[in-house]
């Protein structure tokens, strides 16, 4: 199969990026970030999390994060949702849009969110049917899609059989999570095989983090099979929980010169998204993550000198 | 093409790594790395230059390297060979195999050996017909294959024509050298296939930079290919020269994590090759340069922890 000829690209930096770094970012940053990712060109931006600030404290400010951002047309701003108190928040803050998230692994559904995968696909029926009932979009996570941190490898079929609950309930779009970035490319196209059989390919996204720094490869290969929606964090922000000083989301601006580079649209301009790298590393101390990020201001820099 | 079921991994890291690191290192420490990568594994070690100490002052004990490592039997420690002069030297300091070098572009020919691409394949005739007398095999790198710091993109023939001579002076093996890190997987296919109507996929090596994050998008690519000698520095040493704070050589243990996971054999063993990865870092006074290091030392540092 060819690679497709248009990727969209889905940017979770400023949520499940943000959401994992340490040092805390003003809503205004957030609101300033998000505002640079739209003018870049992305199309959907995860803008917060209506998770309980006693387990996220990272997203407390995520309904004045929503009122603040200028909202584009033909922009999605989709936010994390748990369950119906989540919902109730992301309902008044004016969400068009929510994610519910479930894992591929027991180990990590019981260490995460407390419940079994069934309890919690059970706790998102309400939530999904209530979003059908407001006219809000429900995008569905699958976790630990290649690993688990507590379990070690996950069955393909585990994955498919969350992603085809999921997508019954009524989730437009199953993001197909390697949770800890252990995956490597055939790997990851077995299991992208084995939900396609369950979930039509172009209602799939994939979301590689890149701990092992497999992230790209993986991408290209799932490329490969017709996949045309990637996840990925500007500046490659986040870290991993599970490996102290590890990196975390595979950085959209790395995801983006691999699609240039292939002649697949995805509509973003590198350097504008470049500088919203730039700006939110500025906000948190550190140079971006991004090897892109790192080389395209090195370039500049030695431009500039010259 | 199924990808092949065994990689040989050429190691360039205590050459082409360490001669792009500002920080100097002792000879002692340059010959505790290559034994620690031995030791690891590895078949295929470039352990040092043979090019003048004015244009390469990192590499000028090379000769000293080739006396103190401890030469293992099956193990090649090829050195850089840029003319007659070093090429004796190398002799005298019992080197069994070489490598020359000749860029794809014109400008990088001229910048940054002098001369054309022409004189320079010149220059490493009688080189190679002295190696053939004496019994030591050579290897031709070709650098710039898919873009050039001073022309841009260039053509895939233009690689082509350069291993082609490469090949028929008396190389066995070519290695296709990234030497930016701008390329991404479907134009290293297609210069991969363009140089494989020339000379034998079996006799190509791809050596990549991940300058801009591809590396390895870009060797699972060349895999799919039938590629199967694949160059990398151990840590990710070496910078971009031509990009101040940028990365350099693709990391011999990312490479490595990818085989693992794909189930091709490399014969290196990954916490060994880590290891080594860590003790050349702390001699650099800086964190290992790849992502499978850091998450690798991360892991084993929690579970020290624990």
């Amino acid at each position: 199969m060819p690679v497709p000829s248009h990727v969209r690209l889905v940017e979770v930096g400023p949520r499940d990026g943000l959401q994992n770094e340490k040092q805390p970012v003003s809503a205004a940053a957030k609101i300033a970030l998000i505002d640079r990712l739209s003018a870049a060109g992305l199309r959907t931006i995860e803008a917060g999390s209506f998770v309980s600030p006693k387990w996220v404290p990272q997203m407390a400010d995520s309904a004045a994060v929503l009122a603040g951002i200028r909202r584009l047309p033909g922009v999605s701003y989709p936010v994390l949702v748990p369950n119906m108190t989540g919902f109730e928040a992301a309902l008044a803050a004016q969400a068009e849009e929510i994610a519910v998230f479930a894992a591929a692994s027991e180990g990590f559904s019981r260490r995460n969110i407390n419940c079994s995968i069934a309890e919690s696909l059970d706790r998102f029926a309400p939530v999904v049917a209530a979003a059908a009932r407001t006219g809000i979009r429900v995008r569905g996570y699958v976790s630990c899609v290649l690993g688990c941190p507590y379990e070690g490898a996950v069955a393909p079929s585990a994955v498919a059989a969350v992603a085809r609950r999921l997508s019954a309930l009524g989730c437009y779009e199953i993001s197909l999570g390697d949770t800890i970035g252990v995956g490597t490319p055939a790997a990851a196209q077995a299991m992208v095989r084995a939900v396609a059989e369950h979930v039509p390919v172009e209602r799939l996204a994939v979301h590689f983090h890149d701990t092992w720094g497999q992230a790209l490869a993986n991408i290209h290969a799932c490329l490969e099979l017709g996949v045309a929606v990637v996840d990925g964090a500007v500046g490659g922000l986040g870290g991993c929980p599970y490996a102290k000083g590890a990196s975390g989301n595979v950085a959209t601006e790395d995801v983006v010169y691999l699609l240039d580079g292939l002649g697949i649209r995805s509509g973003v301009d590198l350097p504008a998204l470049v500088a919203a790298a730039d700006f939110i590393s500025r906000e948190l101390g550190r140079e971006p993550g991004s090897k892109v990020a790192r080389a395209f201001l090195a370039r500049t820099a030695s431009e500039g000198a010259a």
